[in-house]
Parts: C-alpha cells; sequence; structure tokens
C-alpha cells in the first residue's frame, strides 16, 4: 500500500468552513429535491412490519422522548430516533440512488439533522445545507473506494460502509465542531463502518443504513465529548480506504470540493426495489400500456440486461418481500401483470400471487455488457405467437431521465396518504418545498404528525 | 470466489445444543480464567477518564436502569451497560489475548452475558458456559479469515470485526434462541461487524471491542424480535468470510467443534499494552533486575524483535497513553527506568516524564523473523561500556508459560483495590472464583459494587 494523500482533514476544513450561500443554486435545489423525496420515503415507510419489529426490540433499551419517530406517533431518544427514521426512510427500498457511487444516501444524512434539529434549534437552511454535506461526502466517499480507477469488492455494501461518515459530517456541522473534532468524529464512524451485500433480500438491508445513521450521530456526540480517534481515519496506513478499497482513488473524494457536486448526479427511485431493476419495469409498463394481453398469456419475457443486473438481482424464487425487493423476475411479472410497480406490487401478498408468481418462471434475463445500466431490451413472445419488442434507454428517474419534481410529488402522495390525511400530506409536502425559509426546522418534523 | 462450506448452521447448531457439562475439565477451568482475569480488567478500568468521557457522551440518550455500569456505582439500560463495561474492560489493555487469532476475545462476551443476567436469572454455570462458547467462536472466526491458509489485510482489527458475532453468540444462547434465529442473530452481528486497525493508539482501540459487544447482544435481541438477515451470512457470496478475508477458511471455524478449544490457548497480559510488547518487557524487568544501573546510563538498547512487534507497536513518540499503549520504545524505556511495567508506567503522567521520553529516543529495535513472536534479544550498551545481553523465550502470559492463577489473583488485586477496598477486592474474586456455583450470576455483579 502506498502512501495516501490527505484527505480527512481536507474534507472536514471544507465542511467546517462552508457556508450555505456558498452551495450554487442548482445544488441548494437538488439537495431539498433528494430531501424531499427520503422524507415521503420515510413517512411512507413508517408504519412497515419491518419498522414494527425493530421497535419493539430497541425500545426496551431507549432513553428519554427527545425526538420524533415520523409517522409513528410516538418520541425516543435521539440515536433510537436516527435508527428507526433512518429504517423507515430505506424499508420499502424506495429511497435515492447515486449510481456511479452504489450508494443510497439520503436516509441516514436526513434522520441525523432530524435529530439534532430537535436537540437545539437548527434553521431550515442550515439543516438543508448540512444535509447537502453529509450527502456529498458519502458519495464522494464511496467513489473513492469503489469508482475506477479505484476498485472494491462488490461484496461490500457501499451505503453502508459510508453512512456513518456522511452521517458524522452533517451531525458535525450542525454541532459546531472544529476541524480536529470532526476529523475525529470521522475516524469514530470510520471504525464502526460497515455493511455485507449478503444481506440483500433481507431486513438488514434497510438496517444497514439505519446503523450507520446511528453510528454517524453517536460519532458525533462521542467526538464533542473527547473521546479520540485517529484523524486522518481514511488515508492511514490501516485506515479505512486501506480496509474497503482494493485500490483506493481518494482524488475522487478531495478533488473539486465546492465546485463538483455529486449531489446533482443523486436520483430516486420511480419504483420501490432495486435501482437495477428499473429500465426493466419502464420497459414493462409501456408494454402493458401499448399492448393488450394478459400475463397468462405470455409464453416468455426476454431481456437483455447489464450485467450488473443479474450480477445484483437475479432472484428467480424471492421468498419474501425483502427478497422481493431485490429480484427481478418479480417485478417484471409483477408490472407485466398488474400494470404497475408501486409499493403494494412489493409485499408479501403480491409475492404469493399465483400469476405473478408462474410469470416469474417464464422470465429469461441474460447479462449483455452492451446494455447500459438505465437500459434493456426487452422482447415479449405470447402463446398466440405475436411478438412485442421494446427498447429501453435512460429509465424514469435515471441521471438522463431524472423524476420531476411533480413525479416526486405523486410519489410523496402515494406513500404519505396511506399515513397521513390527503390535507396534512399536501401541508406537508408544502413545508417540506419552503424548508430553507423555515426558522426552525422542527416546524417540518411537528408537520410530519399523523395527528 | 470458490463457493464455501457450510459454516454458519453448524456452529449455530452446535451453540444451541451444547450443554454446560460437555465442556472438558480444562476449559471450562481456562473459561474461568479469562473470566476472572476480563472481570478484573473491567473493575481496574472504569474509572478510567476515556470511560468518563464515553458515559457523558452516550448517558443522555441511555434508557432506564436495567443493568450495572461496573465499578461506577450507576446503572443503566443493557444495550449501554454492554458499551460501557467493555471499554473498561479494554481501556487499559491490559485483557485477554488469543495470539494466533490476534484477538482480544473476553471483553465483549463478558460484558454481554453480565447483562443478559441482569435481564433474566441465569445461574453461575450458563453465565460460564455462554462466555466460553462465544469466546470460542470468536477465536475461531477471527482464523477462519486470517489464520494460513486463511489470508486478510493486516488492517482489519480482527477484535472489532470478531466480537459482534461472539457476543451475539453468547446472547443468544442465554436467550435461549433456536438454532435458525441465532444464525439470523450472527447475520445481524455480520452486517455490523467493524473495525480498522488504524485506531491503535486513540480510546477508539478500546470503542471497538466496546461497540462490538453493544452490537451482537442488540442483533439477538432483534433476531428474537423476528428481525431478518441472511442464515449463511459468514460463507454466503457477498458475505462475512468474502469480505474479511483475502482467502478465507472455513475450516478453523467448523472443524472439531466440541472437541478442538481455543480456549485453551488464550492468554492473558502481565503488562497492559500491546502483547507484542510483553517479551522486551520481560527481558527489561530481567536487566533491572539483575543488574545495577541508572536508566540515564543507557547508551541505546538494541532489541531484535518478531516482526509484528515493528509492525504493530513501532512508535517511538507516544503522545499520549493510547498511543503509549502501542509503543514498544515507551515500555521498553519505562521498564529500564522504573522496574515495573503496570498501570501507572502507562498514563499520560508516565509517558511525559523526561527520563523515560529520553531513553525513548536511544532504543534501538529491529525485526528478525528467526525471533518468535514471545521472543526477543536484547542488549543494553552502557555509557561506561559496560555490555548486558538477555534472550527471552516463551514470556510471562504467552501460551508456553501462562499466568498462574496466583498471578492472575495479584493482577486482579493491582487492578480492584484501586476501586474497591481490599476486602471487597478479595470477596469479589472469591465470589468470582465460586461463578459455577452460583445460583444466580446476578450476585457476582453485586459484589463488584463499590460501596
Amino acid at each position: 500500500m502506498t502512501t495516501l494523500p490527505p484527505a480527512t482533514s481536507r474534507i472536514a476544513s471544507y465542511v467546517v468552513e462552508a457556508a450555505p450561500g456558498s452551495l450554487p443554486d442548482d445544488v441548494r435545489r437538488e439537495a431539498l429535491r433528494s430531501f424531499f423525496n427520503i422524507l415521503g420515503c420515510t413517512v411512507g415507510g413508517s408504519r412497515h412490519p419491518a419498522v414494527e419489529i425493530t421497535e419493539k426490540a430497541v425500545l426496551p433499551f431507549a432513553g428519554a422522548a427527545q425526538a420524533t419517530l415520523i409517522g409513528r406517533g410516538k418520541r425516543s431518544d435521539l440515536l433510537t430516533a436516527c435508527l428507526i427514521n433512518t429504517l423507515s426512510s430505506s424499508v420499502n427500498t424506495y429511497d435515492d440512488t447515486h449510481a456511479e457511487a452504489i450508494v443510497h444516501p439520503g436516509g441516514p444524512v436526513m434522520a441525523t439533522v432530524l435529530a439534532i434539529a430537535e436537540r437545539q434549534r437548527v434553521s431550515g437552511r442550515d439543516l438543508l445545507h448540512a444535509f447537502a454535506l453529509g450527502v456529498e461526502m458519502e458519495c464522494r466517499l464511496s467513489m473513492a473506494v469503489s469508482v475506477a480507477p479505484a476498485k472494491a469488492k462488490i461484496a461490500w455494501s457501499q451505503t453502508g460502509i459510508t453512512s456513518g461518515i456522511g452521517a458524522a459530517i452533517a451531525a458535525g456541522k450542525l454541532l459546531g465542531l472544529e476541524t480536529s473534532t470532526l476529523q475525529t468524529a470521522i475516524g469514530i464512524a470510520a471504525s464502526q463502518a460497515a455493511g455485507i451485500r449478503a444481506m440483500h433480500g433481507t431486513i438488514c438491508t434497510a438496517m444497514m443504513p439505519a446503523h450507520g445513521g446511528q453510528v454517524g450521530l453517536r460519532a458525533a456526540f462521542l467526538a464533542e465529548a473527547g473521546v479520540t480517534s485517529k484523524e486522518t481515519s481514511i488515508e492511514a496506513k490501516y485506515g479505512f480506504a486501506e480496509c474497503f478499497a482494493e485500490a483506493p482513488h481518494l482524488s475522487h473524494l478531495v478533488d473539486g470540493l465546492g465546485e463538483r457536486f455529486e449531489i446533482r448526479r443523486n436520483t430516486y427511485k420511480p419504483y420501490p426495489c432495486g435501482i437495477v431493476i428499473h429500465p426493466l419495469i419502464d420497459a414493462c409498463l409501456q408494454l402493458k400500456a401499448e399492448h393488450t394481453f394478459d400475463s397468462r398469456e405470455i409464453e416468455q419475457v426476454r431481456i437483455k440486461a447489464n450485467p450488473t443486473a443479474l450480477a445484483l438481482c437475479d432472484r428467480r424464487h424471492p421468498k419474501d418481500e425483502f427478497e422481493g425487493q431485490v429480484s427481478l423476475h418479480h417485478w417484471v411479472a409483477a408490472a407485466l401483470t398488474r400494470g404497475k410497480a408501486d409499493v403494494p406490487e412489493g409485499t408479501d401478498a403480491s409475492i404469493q400471487v399465483p400469476d405473478i408468481a408462474a410469470l416469474r418462471d417464464r422470465v429469461a434475463p441474460v447479462a449483455d455488457p452492451a446494455i447500459p445500466p438505465d437500459g434493456t431490451d426487452v422482447t415479449l413472445v405470447l402463446r398466440d405467437g405475436r411478438t412485442f419488442e421494446i427498447r429501453v434507454r435512460n429509465c424514469i428517474g435515471s441521471k438522463d431521465r431524472p423524476m420531476t419534481d411533480r413525479e416526486l410529488e405523486r410519489k410523496f402522495e402515494g406513500l404519505a396518504e396511506e399515513i397521513l390525511s390527503r390535507e396534512r400530506t399536501r401541508a406537508l409536502m408544502d413545508t417540506c418545498w419552503r424548508l430553507e425559509a423555515l426558522a426552525d426546522a422542527s416546524d417540518l418534523i411537528r408537520a410530519t404528525s399523523p395527528a
């Protein structure tokens, strides 16, 4: 391992010195869209059985009622709230994605800044700024250990291993930590960075960012209190980069701070499942809209997909909704059967629907390196001999075909109206779009209340 | 990555089915010695400033008074108590070591089983058995990812990455989890497994096992409540072994369960510092005892050491006691100056003593692969021309020269009498030796009370 350039001190100084006004308008706007998207996901996931189970397990050990468990009508201590709120944000696999970094950055950072905003008065502008910085550093750090010329094992959950540091940075910014203390917080979070991709298809898929958020928030408090760690934790000998990368490239982390913004490339999921499945769903929904057929008439669904789609989501027989979230076979079958691909199509009940289960057996995917990650070629062969073909590039929600604000609102409504009334959902969305004008960001948290 | 053999289910079934009576007598005895040693370390570390700082940071978020913060006259929730008690156990770097696995297994597992014993009635026999199983699996797991033919980056903290799974296993045993639920608990802990060796020399050295213990205890509760994870987390594609090993060798984990016991090779530190420094201290203490000289008369201390000693503890200028814990230069200088190598020789104050600091500059270590890990050759050159040589093999506390029960008692007394009275220390040691006869293991916890 050759010596790596300074990195931890550079990002810490940048974060400490950054002022909300220094962010370009389009970056602030994308940060707001990221925040809006993940808040909707959080409200929408808040009554999920996995959240119930987790709450039941951890509340017996939780502390005072300091912070809101969003959508649940309860309060708990800041660290527990951070865990539960991040879990809600990611439990439907409906969150945000930086495609190149393979990171879902928003949830852990959002839950962290909201926790701080219930501890001390934080303006909406400062809250959004800290959120943007945390997301930015999480994406950059992930790129530094995984994007060429860097190289990492695909086995790591990039969200898992980077979310704690992103959360620590956002928390540290709002706590006003000095540069060296923020470096220490990053180090504590680095020493607790964790996540393995084998967990995909289980509740731990969502628990990993939840744990990351909690670890990062706690790291900021530990550093503030005086716990020491390596101040060069990312680039140090035996440090984060050496551990998590086969070959790190720290330029991805430190170059162009304040000029290049990775949050510009953050994207929002139109469908609640692994992002590599999305172009396939686009194709199937278009086929369903353009042609008339019953899914039982389908002989075969031939799919050419980017190899990553098969590496991550080749699961023909998902046993429950968590395996379904990472089963391309399921979502192809569900989209061709229902003509929709929303939260109801991903539930345990939908996994068990006989027509959908039967069609999963007739999905025939092949990996083709010529297909881009946001594309697919699909050929539908019906039993009566009809054949329909479709080619998708730049699927909805991808970098080159981002979800519009109106599409984000429809997604938010679809999620939140299951939990809040239509009126309260509208009010919450309006408050969220006005976040930067709020003198006290906790007004936004209060607006998530169902009652 | 070739397909790995089943491992998670094998260790889970073994643990679920194991009965206390099935452990050979010498294994139970070594488990008790391990427990005795780490309990003494915990009492002795309980007032350390790093514990104070950590408690200050986390208590504002902690829950009800369910469990004892050993030596601190306070109670907190089970998860917080597990964190703090493990931290106390390891903060003086005085804990136990499985040398080949490079693991300090006892602290996280001890804190976990004690937490469970404050939640439900647990007999001393069951407590010690669960402790033995957790320690055993932690050592075996570490070997499976790091001992030849397995191969791992030295950058991982083996204690950090394996302590959560060891703790989850011990907790799961006492909670009576079924095999599949225990597999799930192991998976949750695997998804949160963390630790990087760059933290050595900081409070995070002790925080990593503390975090691991807490993660493992919580994993058992999460699995019990129904949180799902991969049931084959250790051997799965994209799983623990693939992530943490360059080349895993799961036979080290699963072969000879119930016959080969790694806890037989657990050792206890006679000096509160990195174990690779211990043969050097033995040598220096012997030189000091056998010859008459003032440390200011020393021209040079020439040391031949096993290469690992330099890889891990080559720190000529420690800035505080945590860097001192992993500075061979410091301990050589302190032992030659004071003729002792106990907790007082490692404090911040001792780090600053001018004679010791000056002598550190005259320590000249070289790595020599011919020197075994538990040995050293030291040549002392005095300014007056005298030269003393010494050769140490099988240093005190190593596998081939284990600390005797009486030596463990003297260590315990030295640690605990700073916190408890001499009488209470004696009573606590006696209760601990009688652990297997206790109908309720919480009697032992009560015996740790200073008042």
